[in-house]
């Protein structure tokens, strides 16, 4: 089978961060919100008080097998070790409605759907928005 | 018109703060979910590397007058200078469906649905199902 190594990322993944991004935009239908530059995405990362933390899978296919198989699942489960050890008691994750494949996975993985389970909605404030309500 | 002050929260808002989250959990209908201490806020908000940042609206109401109004306003006003200060490119809420005031007043404010204008989906690991995938 593939061998996957999962590790915390370095600044020098931003390159191949950015790219992976870029992939799941696209795939999302929302290539037009990904704003964010390889500069940026380092300064977040990776100064003294960063935004987000971030793990990557290496993955080393042998030769003649199918790719990527279990992935997801592998992240997943480290996030939710890396938490734990954090002191979290819970961690969530944003999918598209008519993304079933991630849906079905998460579900079986032990997640809730809390906007289909309670109702919640995600909103957001954006740009111009922001600069408005910042007086700015 | 009353006086209303929006500050940074301190370590000693904790006992209130834990109020409001109550009073929120029970309008929403989700006191069950209320499972933090004051102990536990004091230790995520005002350690070293804190998981929260929180604002507290301080409110000297006039003799007579209604009280609470705008408040919200208020305060998103200044999460939104926060935000853009810290370099924040946009910020979220979550909201429950049938809570139409606060929707209409995000709405109003500038914010996007996300849920219902792109069909983003919250989906929520927690408790055994962490420490399942954790295999802990």
């Amino acid at each position: 089978m593939a061998s996957v190594r999962i590790r915390e990322a370095e600044e020098g993944d931003c390159g191949n961060i950015l790219r992976l991004i870029r992939e799941l935009a696209e795939y999302e239908k929302l290539s037009d919100q990904v704003k964010i530059s390889e500069e940026a995405l380092r300064a977040d990362g990776f100064g003294e008080n960063p935004f987000f933390h971030c793990l990557v899978a290496e993955l080393l296919p042998a030769p003649g097998e199918p790719q990527g198989q279990g992935i997801g699942s592998k992240i997943i489960k480290k996030v939710a070790e890396v938490a734990l050890d954090k002191g979290c008691s819970q961690f969530r994750l944003a999918v598209l409605d008519w993304n079933k494949r991630a849906m079905d996975l998460y579900k079986d993985l032990g997640a809730r759907d809390l906007t289909e389970a309670e109702g919640w909605h995600s909103f957001r404030f954006e740009g111009e928005a922001m600069r408005e309500l910042a007086g700015k």
